[in-house]
C-alpha cells in the first residue's frame, strides 16, 4: 500500500507518510546489511591462501543461504516469537508472519520489512565464523554449524536482547548489535577455532607462531571497504525509522572507525617497525564493531575514544590468541567480532548516556555464557558426527581442489 | 521541487509527500540496478579466461553506455511513446521528456525519474549478452549488437508488457522483468552463442563437451553478491513507490535466491560427487531471475518452491546446452536468464495471486518468439557485415592483446 | 526524533515530513559518496603495479581516515563556520556541532546529517592525490599531506564555493563540486606529482614516455564501475532535499558519463589502431567530474555535448601531460579530475540556465590559483622535512615490502 491506498484505508497523512518514511529508511538499510556478506567474502578469501579461495566463498554464500532458510522457519519465531519467561520466543514457527497484528504491523513496522532486516542480521553473525574456521574445516561440518546458528544460537541472545527477553527488560543498550550481532558471532568463532586447531603449518615444533600471509590484499582491502560503507545501514538502520538522528549516528560510526583505523596502524608501525596492512584494515572494522552498540548514545568525541581503544585492543588480542593462547584465527575473527564485540558494549555502558556498566557488563557476561556453552555442544556434536577437519592431504594440496574439484585460479601459478 | 515548493504550486502535504516518498523509493532502486552492471561485469570477467579479460570489461562497459545514449535516444520512444496498436511505441524519439504530461509526469512519476530507472532496466538486458558470447566475438560486433538490442529488440518487447501494448492489456504479470529483462537478454545470448560456435577447444573430435574454468572465482562471487544485493533495487523498486510491501517483495525475493542456491549446490554435489561452485553461485542468480515475474504476488514459501525449481533447472539446463544442444555459453547466461526468466514467468501464472497460467505463457511465448527472430536478423546482418567472430589466432592468444592492446595482469604469468 | 516525535514537538505534518524527506535522502548520498573510496581504491590498485598494491590500498585507507578526524577537528570549522570577510569560516573549531542553531540545524539539515554528507566530500578530494603519487611516495608523507588537504586546503576553497564565501556570494555554480572537490583534488595531484618527478623507468634517457601498465584491469574496472554508481549519491545527493528534479540530474549525470566513455574509445581507437582499455575507463571518470558542476542546469542534450568534450579533452590531456610535460601520473588523476573538473564548471558557464561564463572562470581560476600555490607550499615542505620519495631500491623492490612488510599477492609469483 502507497501513501494513497493507506489515506484511503483510514490513516491520516502525518501517520501514513511517517509509515512509509520509516519503512523506506528500514529497507535501506536491510539491502546495505544483505551486502556486508560481499564485504566478508573478500575480506576471508583475501586474508587467505590462493588455494581455499573457492571453499571460503562457498561458505560465505551457504552461510547467508541456509541463514535465510532457518531464520525464516525458524529463528525468528524464537527471537520475536511470544515471550516465555524472558527467554525464548515460542510462536511463529514455519510462519513468522502469522506474529503481526491485524494490520500486518509487528513493532510499528509492517512484518515483511521487519523480517528482512532481521534476516539479514542473523546472517551477518552467521557469517564471521567462515573467517576464524578458514583453510580446514570441512565444508559439510560448517553447513551443519550455519543451520545451528540461525535456528538457535543466534535466536535465543537476540531474543534475550532485542526480543522483548530479560536483558531488554532490564534496559541493556546494544543498539546495533555488538553484542547480539558480533560478539555472538565472534565467540562461535573462539569455540570453531578452538575445537578445530591451528592450520598445518601455523605453529613450528617449538610452538612459535608463524605468519600465514593473506593471497589477495585488494579484495581483502574491497572487503573492508565494503563492510564500512554497509555499517551505516546496520548502525544508521537500526533506528527501523526515518529520524533527525541519523546523521549523528553516521557521525559516531564512522569517527570511531576512524579513530581505530589510525590507532592500529600507529601501533603496528610502533610495534613492528612499520604500519602493518592488514592489522590497520582489522582495525577499521574492530572501530565499526566496537561502536555498534552506543553509537546512538554517545558523543563524537567519546566516539573517538571508543574507537581509540577498540584500535589499540585489536592489534594485542590478535596477538595475544595467536601468539600465547595459541588459536589459531586466520582473519582476527575473534578479536575484531568478539573482544571488540564485547569491549564496546561495555563502553557504553562508561559512554552512554542513560545506560548502566553494571547492566553491559550482565548482558556480555550472560551471552557470552549462553554462546560459549551452545557453540561447545554444537561443535562438540559436529566434530563427533561429520567431522570437523579436513583430511591432512587436503588441507595441504587445498580445500578447493579437493572440496570443490576446482581452482578459484585456474589460468595461474601460485604456491600451496 | 522539494516538498515546500510542490506545496507552493498547489499540491496538498499528502500529494506532495507521497510524490516525492515514490521519487526516492524510484531512485533507491534505478541506483543499485545500475550497480548490476559491476555484477555483471565481475560475474562474466571471473567465469571467463585470464586472457580475455579487458575485452569483457570494456563489452560490459560499452553495452552500458550504448544502452544509455540509444535508449534516451530512441528505445524509450518505442518502449513509452504514444501506443500504435499494441506493438509498439510511436512518440518522443530525441526527446523522451516530451512524452511527459503538463505536470512533468509520466506514469506518476516525474519524467526524469522514470527515465534513469527504465534506462538502467534496458542495459540490464544488453549486458547480460556479453557473457554468452565472451572470448570470440569481435568486439566491433558487440558494439553493433548492444546497439540493435537497446534500440529494438528490448523496447519492442518492453512496450508490449509495460509500455502499455497487448500483453500488458492481457494482464500478463511480469512485475520486476524476468521476461521483458532477462528472458529478453537470456534468448538473445542464446541467438548470439548459437551463431558464434563454440570456443576453440570447448569440444573434443569426438563431440564431447570439456570444461573451460574461469580464471577468477572470487571475483566472479563478487558479481553474484553485487547482483544480489541489487536484485533488492530490481525487484522492489520495480513498485515505483513507497509501499508497505516493499518487505514482502524483499522476502519473497531473498528466499527463492536462498532455495535455488541451495538446491544447485546439493544437486551439484548428488551428481559430480561435490558441490560445484559456479554452479552454486549460478543458482543464486537463477533464483533471482526466476522470482522476478512474481516476487509481489507469491507468498514466501512458493517463493522458496520456485526457487528450488529454478535452482534444479538451472543445472540441468546448463548440462543439456553444454553437453547435448551443444551451445558454448561461458557464463550460463541462457540457462539463468533466458529458461530461468521463463520458468518464473510461468511459476507466476501458477502460483501467483490473480494471474492466469495462460497469459503467462501467451507471453512468453509470444516475447520468446519475437526476440528470437529479431536476434537472429540482427546477428545474422552483423556477421555477413563487419563479422561476428575474432580470428582463430586473436582467439587462442587472447581478445586483449589484439583486440586492445594491453593485458588485464600485466604482472602476471598466466596460461593462455 | 522521528516524524510523530517531530510532531509533538510542534512541527506540522509537512514540516516534519518535509525535514525527514531530506534527511533521508542526504543520508542516502552521503552513504554512497563514501562508497567512492572503495571505487578509488580499487582503481588506483589495479591502474598500478602489483609489487606496490598494499600502499595504494593503505594510501586510501588513510586519507579516509584522516580526512574524517581533521575535517572533524578543523576542517568543518573553517568551511562552514562563521563567516570572516568572504575567505574562511572561523567558528566550531573541536565542535562543530556547535554551530548548529537551536533546532540542532545547519542548512536547513539536522547538524549531524549535514556534517557527514560534507566529511565524505572532503575525503573525497583527498584521496584523488594517492593515485598521481602512486609507486614512489614515502607513506609518511603521504599522510601528512592528507591531513594538510583535510584541514585548510580543501575546506578554504570550500568555504568560498559552499561555505557562503565570496565566490557563492558571486553565483558561482557547482553543484556538486567538479571544482569543489575534483579540480582541487586533480590540482593538488598535479603540484605532488610534479615535486616528486617520474617513477624509474616511465622516460627513457632521451625523454621518451614509456607506458607502465596497471597489474589488475578487473579490479580497476570495478573501481570506476562502483565510481559511476556512487556519483548517483554524489550528484544526486547534492541536492540534500527530495526533490522531483533527481531523476533529470541522474539523467544528466548518466547521459554525460556515456558519452564521454564512447569519446574516450573512439578517440584512442582513432589515434592508436585500437580502442584502450585504461583509457576507456578513464573516459568514464572524465564525464562524470565533468557534469558534475552542472548537473543539475543543464538539458540532457547537453549533457551529452559536455561528455563529449571531456572524453575528448581527457585522452589529449593524458597524452600532454605523459608526453610533453612530463609528469609521471600513474591513474591519469591530473587529467580527469584536474582538467576536465575546470572543463565541466566552465561549461557550465556556457549552458548551464542561468550561470554566467564570467563568473565560472572567476571561480575556477581563483580555485586554482590558491590550490597550486598552497599545494606548492605543503608539499615542498614535506619534501625538505619528511621526504616525498622513497628510495632508488625501495621503488625497485616495491613499496609493499619495504614500506609495509608484506606482499599484496603473496601465493603469486609477478613481476616487479
Amino acid at each position: 500500500m502507497d501513501l494513497a491506498t493507506l489515506m484511503e484505508n483510514g490513516m491520516d497523512t502525518a501517520q501514513a507518510s511517517g509509515l512509509l518514511l520509516n519503512v523506506m529508511w528500514t529497507m535501506v538499510g536491510a539491502v546495505l546489511v544483505y551486502f556486508m556478506q560481499a564485504g566478508f567474502a573478500m575480506c576471508e578469501a583475501g586474508f587467505t591462501r590462493a588455494k581455499n579461495s573457492g571453499n571460503i566463498l562457498m561458505k560465505n554464500m551457504l552461510d547467508f543461504v541456509l541463514g535465510s532458510l532457518f531464520f525464516f522457519i525458524f529463528g525468528f519465531a524464537i527471537m520475536h516469537g511470544t515471550d516465555w519467561n524472558g527467554i525464548i520466543g515460542i510462536k511463529g514457527f514455519f510462519n513468522p508472519a502469522s506474529l503481526a497484528d491485524a494490520d500486518g504491523m509487528i513493532n510499528g513496522l509492517p512484518v515483511g520489512v521487519f523480517m528482512i532486516f532481521h534476516t539479514v542480521f542473523c546472517a551477518t553473525a552467521a557469517t564471521i565464523v567462515s573467517g576464524s574456521m578458514a583453510e580446514r574445516t570441512k565444508f559439510a561440518a560448517y553447513l551443519a554449524y550455519s543451520a545451528a546458528i540461525s535456528i538457535i544460537i543466534y535466536p535465543v541472545s537476540g531474543h534475550w536482547i532485542w526480543g522483548g527477553g530479560f536483558l531488554s527488560q532490564m534496559g541493556f543498550h546494544d543498539f546495533a548489535g555488538s553484542t547480539a550481532v558480533h560478539m555472538v558471532g565472534g565467540l562461535c568463532a573462539l569455540v570453531g577455532a578452538k575445537i578445530l586447531g591451528p592450520r598445518i603449518g601455523k605453529y613450528t615444533k617449538d610452538g612459535k607462531a608463524r605468519a600465514i600471509p593473506g593471497h589477495n590484499l585488494p579484495i581483502a582491502a574491497l572487503g573492508v571497504f565494503i563492510l564500512w560503507f554497509c555499517w551505516f545501514g546496520f548502525n544508521c538502520g537500526s533506528t527501523t525509522a526515518a529520524s533527525t538522528s541519523l546523521g549523528d549516528i553516521a557521525m559516531t560510526t564512522n569517527l570511531a572507525a576512524a579513530a581505530a583505523t589510525l590507532m592500529a596502524m600507529c601501533v603496528t608501525w610502533l610495534r613492528y617497525g612499520k604500519p602493518d596492512v592488514s592489522m590497520t584494515f582489522n582495525g577499521a572494522l574492530a572501530g565499526l564493531v566496537a561502536i555498534t552498540a552506543g553509537c546512538d548514545v554517545v558523543s563524537s568525541w567519546e566516539a573517538i575514544i571508543i574507537g581509540l581503544v577498540a584500535g589499540l585492543v585489536v592489534v594485542f588480542s590478535i596477538e595475544i590468541f595467536d601468539q600465547k593462547i595459541k588459536i589459531d584465527d586466520p582473519v582476527g575473527a575473534v578479536s575484531v567480532h568478539g573482544i571488540c564485540g564485547a569491549l564496546g558494549t561495555i563502553l557504553t555502558g562508561v559512554f552512554g548516556e542513560g545506560c548502566s556498566l553494571g547492566t553491559q557488563i550482565t548482558g556480555v557476561a550472560s551471552v557470552a555464557a549462553y554462546v560459549l556453552v551452545m557453540a561447545f555442544v554444537i561443535f562438540t556434536i559436529i566434530n563427533k558426527t561429520i567431522g570437523l577437519r579436513v583430511s591432512r592431504e587436503e588441507e595441504t594440496e587445498g580445500l578447493d581442489v579437493h572440496e570443490h574439484g576446482s581452482s578459484a585460479y585456474a589460468d595461474f601459478n601460485f604456491r600451496l
